[in-house]
């Protein structure tokens, strides 16, 4: 009986090796392609993702602060939103959101669908009321009939809206990177510098917090463990969700993948370079002091995450008909 | 020798005929599609089309208030640049844009690279000093690698920036609408509605100034010529160019390739609808007012002249440097 349960589990264990067979095992995996199911709801969501006219002011689109041919992101401390209005927080990259926990900085969406509802009507950034903008899209054939192809209906509500807008998001992945092939068994994809950075980053701590397919997005942590985080910024994390006092300056953790093009960095963009945004997380999250060759090898390593960006052929709008409400950039 | 001189005339005028056997002979001609010559500048001038980094705020690019996902437009009666700041006329399509006689609805550029340059440093736009530019695309190695691929020099200058992007720009032509398809011999291309309206768009007068293969671009118009045109818009049109008192409210004749996507009209954005403007168009530049049934078919012969739209893949913007100046939205 013991003899049969061993060779149970030599099976077992040789299954799962052949399974993936050039995987190391470490703390962060590759990044998986996107599998599409459906390509139309897909395209519909492209096009949402591109529509302006999902604002008030009919000029600003998820893109303008996620923007694709930028990491996803808009390279701002903080983003610029109706009239011209600074949010609170760093605009998170787009990219790979899909494996994180939850969404936002403080996690109060728990997905990309609920996630893109809210900066539609956010007075500071696309302005837009729901009825309103679901009365836009109905008012443009384009839409109406892309809508009913993908969902069925010919009355268009939001959950097909951040449905489609969602199963878009989630092809943003970034597969690839040289890090990814080095994880895939490729021991040049890395050199001698890159891969000691990889190495001072998993045995002094950070992959504690960034970890998985995304090296974060899959916990939230206090920021400023061991010193105290000094920021200006009005943002106070995790507590505004869960109201509970303990989770004060508990933010999700953000993604390491493609932080080459994701500059600045934290939930208040205050780093504005890797090195500045390494040494900071180092002495507040782990406390310690990298010196510059320790920052320079930690750097390479997180430059071999930049994976392939997605390859997007730019949507063509429907245009409006006259029954169209027009936008309002001083309302 | 007259013999010998008749013959040469009659096979002179067969060649011409068969080179373009079956464009028929009109006043609006077809489009032709764009020939590359340098893929590595259109390329580059595609990058620089879609970067934020040539405004002040990090935010802005050509492709903010010509969105070639709206027609080469931003739908906008006038744009909103740096600020929040509304401009003072109607961004036109950048689509067939190069076979205007000029650019900008005064004509004020003589050309596409002239004006490129414009927007970058005007402060309701873009808001960028041209040196500011410079210092940050030369801080960027990607950018630095491209230039010198395309211009073969180190240092990036404002005339590398304006040639790059005015080539990109003279790709961006509408081939193949179904008006074209008709200029070259398909009878079934158009309706009997919209030849009906392509009828009386020709022979009540449009064509006087709507020629050419844009429908437009090929002269300055006074605005208001039977008519005075009631506008709260402080443009002046052609006399801020020429000082010649003559030339006030004379506009460039807008192309009308695309209409259908260009909406709001005239230099002031303030015709909402193809049916208003036709009919403003009508009474004040003809002295001519149509009927219901009239502007119908002439809207319905004007959106047979949506062409094919650019199918462009979004560019991948290369990362700042940590030497590269920052965004300040603010300023």
């Amino acid at each position: 009986m013991k003899y049969i349960l061993t060779i149970s589990i030599a099976i077992a264990s040789l299954g799962s090796a052949f399974a993936a067979p050039t995987v190391r095992d470490e703390p962060i995996q590759p990044i998986q392609p996107a599998k599409v199911e459906n390509p139309a709801k897909v395209e519909l969501g492209k096009k949402l993702w591109f529509e302006p006219r999902l604002s008030m002011s009919g000029i600003i689109s998820c893109n303008t602060c996620h923007n694709l041919s930028r990491g996803g992101t808009d390279n701002l401390k903080t983003s610029i939103g109706h009239g011209w209005k600074a949010g609170p927080v760093n605009s998170p990259t787009v990219l790979n959101s899909s494996l994180a926990i939850a969404q936002f900085w403080d996690g109060r969406a728990a997905n990309l669908q609920e996630q893109a509802a809210g900066p539609i009507q956010a007075d500071i950034e696309m302005n837009m009321p729901h009825t309103l903008a679901l009365d836009v899209l109905q008012s443009i054939p384009g839409y109406v009939a892309e809508f009913k192809g993908v969902f069925g209906k010919e009355q268009i509500d939001m959950d097909m809206v951040t449905s489609a807008i969602a199963a878009f998001e989630e092809t943003l992945v970034t597969p690839n990177s040289r890090f990814d092939k080095w994880l895939k068994g490729d021991d040049k994809a890395l050199d001698a510098k890159e891969l000691a950075g990889y190495t001072l980053f998993k045995e002094s701590g950070c992959v504690a917090c960034h970890n998985g397919p995304a090296a974060g997005g899959t916990s939230f942590q206090r920021m400023g463990l061991v010193e105290p985080y000094q920021s200006t910024s009005p943002a106070e994390g995790r507590s505004a969700v869960t109201g509970v006092d303990a989770d004060r300056f508990n933010f999700k953790v953000p993604t390491l993948r493609n932080v080459e093009m994701t500059y600045p960095y934290f939930h208040d963009g205050e780093a504005a370079t890797l090195e500045e945004a390494v040494d900071i997380m180092g002495r507040l999250q782990l406390g310690r002091t990298y010196n510059d060759d320790e920052i320079g090898k930690i750097v390479a390593f997180l430059k071999t995450m930049t994976g392939d960006q997605p390859q997007l052929t730019m949507p063509i709008l429907p245009p409006s008909s006259n029954a169209t409400p027009r936008p309002d950039p001083f309302q």
